[in-house]
């Protein structure tokens, strides 16, 4: 049986081995789950930056640009971070490059992991599935909120943890915590993280639409990955 | 209404506002069990050190000194990290100088805090109701196990969140998991415990009577304080 266990912040990564596992980054509202969106809907490959001058220049080489800064769309920049601005193919075929607070961030500090993949509710049983196929102990990557726990990312990650009960055991404390947290509140995910302070903070950003798909469980039969570029790609 | 709100390392307290609050710092396996339990039998005051050397040296002044390491008492010290060493006032009237692993790191992390007080199940109630006749927000500092989230000091501060209901609200995302995990598992604290890694390893070091205290609820009706000069002592 191998092993799953949590990681709760991009600050605690450098206590957790990396080498040899799948690391699943997630980053709820919404980096990733705007990743997942923008791949389902066409966009050919995303380029994630941790800063906004990197991920600005690559307009010049032809990307769309996108820039998300404590929950707003950072001075410059085309796009945010909104997943529901990619449905219906509004962006298919295009490549684009992405910095968001938390979520860019946490994948730079995955690399050296044996695999990077990024986690969201709508592509949810297709990573679970992935992961089984693959004989790996896997760590899931929370990116919090600035250095701190969510209890988004941390609800996700008790939810794949759960998901992944046949084949990977939840031995470590933060894994089993998530997953008994997730057996009590995952029956009303929406109405619970309700109560959650990122989604307050979102919610006045006036961007329920985002939440609501943010929450939506498996929407697209997509596994998203960082390649051997650094790009992230959907296989 | 006031605050509360968990960290769960000592790495991630940079992210957390110290000022003006009571910070309860918990290090449940062993820690500061074995503090309340020194204190409740008659041990004068505690000096904590972060470092073995400084704590070593207290000797020479006439302190009994307590050093552990890795769960196991530190080379050249007289006392480890065990509370039932301390029961039946078999300490009673030194002072006392102390090293641990993850707890006494806390307890300088949360420097600058308005009081430092120790929490442990066995002082839960007395904590909870010296709290109330103050007016502040409180943070509870999870000591956890080099640096990662562990699941014994979060089930405590989920059982300190949920004592407070009626004074502190949890927003908090921290302390709206811990509180949800808390009236899931709370009732029965050993069984769920049992599985995590810190109860793991302790168990192989022949401790269950430790273990047993640790988790065993208001024995004592005694609040610990970090006084101004870094003692900790019964108030």
């Amino acid at each position: 049986m191998h092993q799953v266990e949590i990681c709760f912040s991009p600050d605690l990564i450098q206590h957790h081995e990396l080498e040899g596992k799948i690391v699943v980054v997630v980053d709820i509202f919404r980096a990733t789950s705007t990743m997942v969106a923008a791949l389902a809907n066409g966009v050919k490959r995303i380029l994630p930056f941790a800063d906004l001058e990197s991920c600005r220049v690559m307009q010049d080489q032809g990307y769309r640009i996108a820039g998300e800064r404590n929950g707003h769309t950072a001075p410059g920049f085309e796009l945010g971070n909104s997943p529901v601005a990619f449905l219906n193919d509004a962006y298919a075929g295009i490549q684009l490059a992405m910095t968001t607070t938390n979520g860019t961030q946490a994948i730079e500090k995955s690399k050296g992991a044996a695999e990077i993949l990024i986690g969201a509710f709508p592509n949810l049983q297709a990573t679970v599935a992935y992961i089984q196929a693959q004989q790996k102990d896997v760590l899931i990557h929370c990116a919090g909120w600035k250095g701190r726990f969510n209890l988004e990312d941390s609800l996700y990650a008790g939810a794949l943890v759960k998901s992944l009960e046949s084949s990977h055991s939840a031995v470590e404390d933060g894994a089993l915590a998530m997953k008994s947290l997730f057996e009590r509140e995952g029956h009303r995910l929406k109405e619970y993280l309700s109560q959650a302070s990122h989604a307050k903070r979102l919610q006045n950003h006036g961007i329920e639409k985002d939440i609501e798909f943010c929450l939506t469980y498996d929407l697209y039969d997509l596994v998203v990955k960082v390649d051997q570029n650094g790009f992230l790609v959907s296989i």
